[in-house]
């Protein structure tokens, strides 16, 4: 349900109201959040109330009825936590085969005294993961992140041979299987214009990327690069290519939030079990209104239950 | 005329085909380069020769039948940056009222014994300017930029307070000028999620951006920040926004490639003269085909024009 006071409620049961199947067994969803507030928020928006079997409740909120929408409150980012530890454990254990989450506040997560910096840390971390890498898949663009929720200036640092070999295997295993073929990849480099043969740069693409791409050929994958970031993402590179490796954050993020906002869905790859989630805030502006886009949330489920029936 | 080897000659070829006015003048347009090469450019392409009073012969090139297109000589190096100093000193010496470069190749440069960064750097040493900022200008977005061609990790050490008051006066009295009333800027953040305060990064939003924004409101200039660096190309804060200060490369080349690719215009800003270029390098895989697009060259000789009209 993600944090009570954003707009993950309401999504959820917008996505409730749906349904969703792949190829044709439609999938049994479960909230994993608190009764009450959800009531709160049916009232509120209009949405209607789904049947209780499928509201897994979990008693965290000390104060459901006291909740205000859009404010960072140290109890909600608790039970954000909380479901998201909770759905983590039902998938590990078989309950359920594959998790979406809604939107974390991070700042309510901190003032909780809960110091992760995002969904995927919390996943790799109770999962027990050695590696864990974000893909943000959409049917425009989709794109893989050898380093993500850090500092501009901490990159660098990060961006080590052994990172880069993990998410290319983690991305090219993933993308085969969505795309049922060997998958087509795309490096890109990390400096302006990928470093231009040195002129830019510490030569990290020399150093860094070229050789772990030979690498990764070496093992049978289908990937070219390091290009120049600016022109990655043109049309025909785009159709070209089932998934860009990126280096950074805004990098792939950039060109995601401006190609395929709304329909963009965040999964985690690496961990042993089905994780999918919108690729939204939790939207405090506009929470409880009923106004927000349900298009992420659905777009998350219908991948997760398409990554549950293609798994090997 | 840029590099002879690129695509160049062949879009000033196209460029010279057309009038460009603002608003009911005609530019007088002449190119700087080499009259032999472009002989033998629109003869293998095609494109009409213009009268001789149209091409400054500047002689540099030791062999201009003997240059191959798409292929990185020093001697082009040399001749681009050749056409490029005398075309400065033309406009210095009021000769011509603005310069539209075409694209020059840094590695022929270089081959040259050259090593300016790009044309930017070129022009602000030649005109022997303190300060001087990349403006990448087209209808749909627009952006400058506080650190533009350097190494990735060089960013966080040349971002400094100084840097960036430089780039917004300079952007504010630019975009006052081309939009005739008080440009709207947006100052994007540098760390993902603009440091979601202080939870990526060094708080370089806190001690550098944002202080800096209040010093400009302060100076009377409409600036808002700073924002989550992969939202603020969405198609709201577009409309709403005459230009973003970026804090380097691939954060604003990135959208503009993805939003504006073939027509945006690189303008210099702080300059004593006005200077315009294409936003396209030398292309030399379709170099001398005629398929080059000479949608940025038009834009770019459109916009020089525009400037010389509204200069103060």
């Amino acid at each position: 349900m993600g944090d009570p006071a954003g707009v993950g409620p309401e999504v959820c049961l917008m996505l409730l109201q749906r349904t969703v199947e792949f190829p044709s067994t439609a999938a049994e969803l479960t909230v994993y959040g608190d009764r009450v507030l959800l009531g709160r928020v049916a009232e509120k928006t209009g949405l209607p109330l789904p049947d209780g079997d499928r509201i897994r409740h979990i008693d965290s909120l000390p104060n459901a009825r006291g909740v205000s929408p859009g404010e960072v409150d140290a109890t909600c980012g608790r039970a954000a936590y909380d479901y998201l530890a909770t759905a983590i454990g039902a998938a590990l254990d078989g309950e359920v085969d594959a998790i979406v989450t809604a939107p974390i506040n991070k700042e309510a997560l901190r003032a909780a005294g809960i110091n992760f910096p995002g969904h995927t840390e919390i996943l790799t971390e109770l999962t027990k993961s050695e590696r864990s890498c974000m893909l943000q898949y959409s049917e425009k663009v989709t794109a893989s992140f050898a380093t993500c929720h850090c500092g501009y200036a901490d990159v660098p640092r990060l961006l080590t041979r052994e990172r880069l070999r993990e998410v290319i295997d983690l991305t090219h295993e993933a993308l085969t299987r969505i795309k049922n073929r060997p998958a087509k990849l795309l490096a890109l480099g990390l400096n302006p214009h990928a470093g231009e043969h040195g002129l830019f740069g510490n030569r990290e693409e020399e150093t860094i990327i070229v050789p772990e791409l030979e690498e990764a050929r070496k093992r049978g994958i289908d990937i070219s690069g390091p290009v120049p970031p600016d022109t990655a993402f043109l049309p025909k590179t785009r159709r070209a290519t089932d998934a860009f490796i990126c280096m950074y954050h805004d990098q792939g993020h950039i060109p995601l939030k401006a190609l395929a906002f709304d329909s963009a869905v965040n999964v985690t790859l690496g961990l042993p079990i089905v994780r999918t989630s919108v690729d939204h805030g939790t939207a405090f502006d506009i929470a409880w209104k009923g106004t927000a886009n349900p298009g992420s949330i659905i777009s998350a489920a219908q991948l997760a239950v398409q990554l549950c029936c293609c798994r090997p």
